[in-house]
């Protein structure tokens, strides 16, 4: 796989080799069972909680409030369950163009506990209307509603951000709960939960070069909730299940990798989009962009008006050896509920090229030049 | 950790270097999310599917019953969930020796959906009385209750098993949902799903030298059930999250090395536990043993009339490089509910042994003589 070209780090990210590299040991002579007491035992828990306690650390909280999962998906579920489970959220609002394991997770709650959910309006750039927001805070505890808010910190397919201390600020105001899916940005920016306001965030490690497998899930200790999957008693009993040892160490080291280089690969990863972003202005007639200019540095997309060369664009770049989504990759074939949420299913093509410190420039004048053979 | 010996094999087991082997790949070059259409996407897919078709053929099913999980518990959580929410069950039949994440999972479910459940009575040995099981099946289904059936394969504490296909008949019989807990027998025993009768299994690849964080799921063509975890299509939407390629065909891999040799490391690990039970017989005055002559073959459990220094064997053990358990991983500390429920908690101290194939003989002799010299 040496050829390809792979803009499409927003669905997951190659793991990085020093991430691999302290996984090996917890995959060969480090095997114990953390909950174990002997030996063998201990230097698992101990590599289990040295990664807690780092990416404690590196959010700004305490490791008692990070909780290891097997991914964003559960991660989500775990705090939209406990949110209504356990903490007494009657009404919902999220937005349109959430994750589906945010926006199922909302429906089939909501269908199975007799609560309410809407969603909330958004800007035409595709970011949360936060006048909106406050209307439906103020008129849904007005009318007895306890309130869980589950907006996204960013955008998987347009890459739009959230601010993500006003949201908690208003969440705080109305006495509600506010969850943030933060799977495409853990690892991509620094993040001080404790500032924050909110009460839950989700992660996951293949997004910023660590293991699949392996989640996040930070609870702030003002909450308390019941686990998602009852059993033993890991993760302090928040989370049953023997511990996936080598995939929790990756995500910390994955994680500790990605903030020492933040400054400097945030950089470059910015300059790779805004890079591709004129040189297909330039040669693509008829480009837009459906990313606004603030956003997720790792994203970009891209619309391309609808042609007859545009309806086989995206296997023929496949073909090429190049590795691009037409929005997320959960949602293969038709318009993504997101381009629709946005009315930008009709008349252009989406395509999203999202990139990583793997990426280089020279890679992105290959893939504009094959674009431009492609649609002329 | 080369000098330790390790005899908790159903805490966790070693991850065979050829299952490391075949995971590799799919932490480097094969790094792609198989949700993905492109080249990259459709290699992790086929890694997959390969490995779903390899363990459906190990199992005797078609591959449409398999789902990948992040583990044992989550697999247990998804059936018990299933057949009380999307099954109609109304009454829950277990036992009190189940696992944690079959027996806090009934606790959670019933209270949370006004269903009763009943305990299997055992006999002496720690197995299931059936003639309990069939008259409890009888009243509850003559009560108008649906019934779920939870009864692991084999206990892990004391190697109990379970005449799978016999209890398989009695549910058809009562139009009862069986599920088993598989954790300990899957990897373990050649299992033919198709004819045992069972709606649902759980397995958990750590337990027979294959990778933490991954789990087996078997629901059965003949029922329709919902997801635990919302979110995007994987799994045929019965299992939402980004797949954990490397952890999924590790599973399969370790499956099908356990399989070809069956025959022979059951053999071997068998006579690893008669040995270690000779030899104790004839090292320790008044030893006895929890698990029936017919036992899984990887475990012995074993009861040492308490003293001043049984007080501390374990730890002792332990300072001598000694990995051994008192009950399961996950109830360090006091007697296991299994123990209590056993009644096997008093004037006697428990110690697992649990063998794999990288156990070997003299191991054992290294053992027993350091536990004769620790109670003399
Ligand atoms: C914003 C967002 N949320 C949640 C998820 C789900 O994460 P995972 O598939 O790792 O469970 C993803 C990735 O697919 C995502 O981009
Ligand atoms: C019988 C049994 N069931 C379920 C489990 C839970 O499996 P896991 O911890 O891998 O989720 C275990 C192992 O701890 C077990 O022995």
């Amino acid at each position: 796989m040496s050829s390809i070209i792979y803009f499409d780090n927003a669905a997951t990210t190659p793991l990085a080799n020093e991430v691999l590299e302290v996984m090996l040991p917890f995959m060969k002579e480090n095997f114990g069972n953390p909950s174990s007491s002997y030996s063998a035992g201990r230097t698992a828990r101990l590599g289990v909680e040295v990664a807690r306690k780092k990416v404690a650390q590196l959010l700004g909280v305490t490791p008692t409030t990070i909780f290891f999962t097997s991914g964003g998906t559960e991660s989500n579920n775990t705090a939209i369950a406990a949110a209504v489970r356990d903490l007494g959220c009657t009404h919902i609002i999220t937005s349109p163009i959430e994750h589906h394991a945010v926006l199922h997770t909302v429906e089939h709650y909501s269908h199975h506990n007799n609560i309410t959910f809407s969603l909330v309006a958004l800007t035409e750039n595709g970011e949360v209307d936060y006048k909106d927001l406050e209307q439906q805070l103020q008129a849904q505890t007005q009318a007895g509603k306890k309130v869980l808010v589950s907006l996204m910190h960013a955008n998987n397919e347009i890459g739009t951000l959230l601010e993500m201390s006003h949201v908690g600020k208003l969440c705080r105001q109305h006495n509600a709960i506010f969850h943030s899916d933060c799977v495409q940005t853990v690892g991509h920016y620094p993040l001080n939960l404790s500032e924050a306001g909110v009460h839950f965030i989700s992660g996951a490690g293949h997004k910023f070069h660590g293991p699949k497998g392996v989640g996040l899930l930070y609870v702030s200790n003002e909450i308390k909730i019941n686990p998602l999957l009852y059993g033993g008693g890991q993760e302090r009993n928040m989370r049953a299940g023997t511990e996936n040892t080598y995939g929790i160490v990756g995500f910390a080291r994955a994680l500790e990798m990605a903030m020492e280089a933040f400054e400097k690969e945030s950089q470059y990863i910015n300059q790779l989009k805004q890079y591709m972003k004129a040189k297909l202005t330039a040669a693509i007639p008829g480009v837009g962009f459906n990313s606004p200019d603030h956003s997720l540095y790792t994203v970009l997309s891209v619309c391309i008006p609808q042609s007859p060369k545009t309806d086989s664009l995206l296997l023929e770049l496949d073909m090429a050896g190049i590795c691009v989504s037409s929005g997320s990759a959960c949602s293969t074939g038709e318009a993504s509920h997101v381009m629709k949420a946005l009315r930008k299913d009709n008349n252009s093509t989406t395509i999203r090229f999202s990139f990583s410190k793997f990426n280089t420039q020279g890679e992105i004048d290959v893939v504009v030049t094959k674009l431009k053979e492609l649609l002329s």
